[in-house]
């Protein structure tokens, strides 16, 4: 057992006119506030599992690490919601990078990033794996049947890494960045090659979740809801094809279609 | 015109085994840098529409503002993603308030606030309106019929003041805090009375969309999706009701179910 998603609770339906009372599974939303070499870093309102592979993807993600052995020593609080973690290099990198805005053309080009780390960490795809449409549907389809705890509490995003054959690892977290976080830390935890992975994922595509899937180095996104402007142009700049509204036999590609393969 | 939702974008639609051009809505992501008296303090990623509103709803809901006057003069450069605002207090409110998570117990019971400028600005509900079932029905299908953006773009959140008898005001964003912000904006900026009136919300509720309504002072919370644990057991404390899975003729009443009325 790694930690909990949801609490029973006594609440009061409504149903065919009347007011009942019944129990029911509630997500848990929990504060982890996140210590890096003895300074506070950050607090992630999470769900309370998997911890150390969310905090581990987390400063990933963040560029304050890179791989499992630049983190020395993690140790988890989980009565207090803290994390602590020691790095191995004996300096954090300097804090302004993570609060300033990043403004300006990169090689001429207008790069979308906003934040420095994301343009330090984001890496752009060079080849990429490809997946039949068919793979898509089912992959969907396989996120959808083994989310047992969206289904009790209806409060859980789904991320998964998967090859064209079948879903690897599945996490799931009442934040939609903090599903993909915990597969990152998955992955770097157990060293599990991410560059011939798809992502499938039952949240938005907005521009955080794509610099997420291409700091991970993956080449399709699979999402059951829709994408937004911002993350459709940092895509085309990536090389990440973005696959949405993936529901029954359909799904719409958004870039880089030449991935996907049909019949 | 006040802003934009969405942009036409031509992809790739996969139906019947086929895929073929077609062109769609993609919901628009904007980031929008606020600068309060000369410093930065926040990057908003946000739906580009009422951003005047929203800038106003962010700070009231940060604390750095309680009335509209508070704010001297606001210009929003659509072009850069700037918002600059000049406060009419001299000095902003020391910035380390709103970094510090607040650990501690507050007269002896244990308030679940984590950052202090929540339990600053959070008002605790001691009379509140109530509505009948039938009302919190109709104001979720009122809310799903006036979201037009959400419809064409699949990607936008939706947060209406109600009062049982109707919405008052609909504000959609990319960002579900962003949306209430956006009404907590059009009620300070119209001088809105938010005491007397309902929201009505089609995303999670987490705890810090409660912590929005408690702000607000509103009484009545009624989403189309689940509350956290954490969401249920602020709105206990601050005395609001959360009615949650709003759909087709039923829904949960979480907590004060006594402000609802059936029959």
């Amino acid at each position: 057992m790694n930690g909990f998603a949801a609490k029973r609770r006594y609440i009061a339906k409504y149903r065919n006119g009347q007011l009942a009372e019944e129990e029911d599974e509630i997500a848990l939303e929990f504060p982890l506030t996140v210590v890096v070499n003895g300074e506070e870093f950050a607090t992630i309102v999470c769900t309370p599992e998997h911890m150390d592979e969310l905090v581990t993807g987390f400063l990933a993600s963040e560029g304050v690490i890179r791989v499992k052995d630049d983190i020395q020593a993690m140790a988890i609080d989980e009565k207090r919601g803290f994390a602590y973690v020691e790095l191995t290099a004996s300096k954090l990198p300097s804090m302004e990078f993570y609060a300033k805005r990043f403004i300006g053309s990169c090689c001429g080009k207008s790069r979308q990033f906003y934040f420095y780390n994301d343009m330090k960490t984001a890496k752009t795809i060079v080849d990429g794996i490809s997946a039949q449409a068919d793979d898509c549907l089912r992959l969907m389809e396989a996120l959808h049947e083994q989310s047992t705890d969206f289904a009790a509490t209806g409060g859980l995003h789904n991320a998964a890494l998967a090859t064209p054959d079948g879903i690897v690892v599945i996490r799931s977290d009442i934040g939609r960045h903090n599903a993909l976080d915990k597969l990152y830390g998955y992955c770097l935890r157990h060293q599990v090659a991410m560059k011939d992975k798809l992502i499938v994922f039952s949240g938005r595509v907005s521009s955080e979740v794509l610099l997420k899937a291409a700091k991970m180095g993956v080449s399709i996104l699979l999402s059951k809801s829709a994408p937004t402007t911002l993350a459709l142009d940092l895509a085309e700049e990536l090389g990440i094809t973005v696959v949405g509204f993936l529901r029954g036999q359909a799904f719409n590609v958004y870039t880089y279609e030449s991935r996907i393969i049909i019949g």
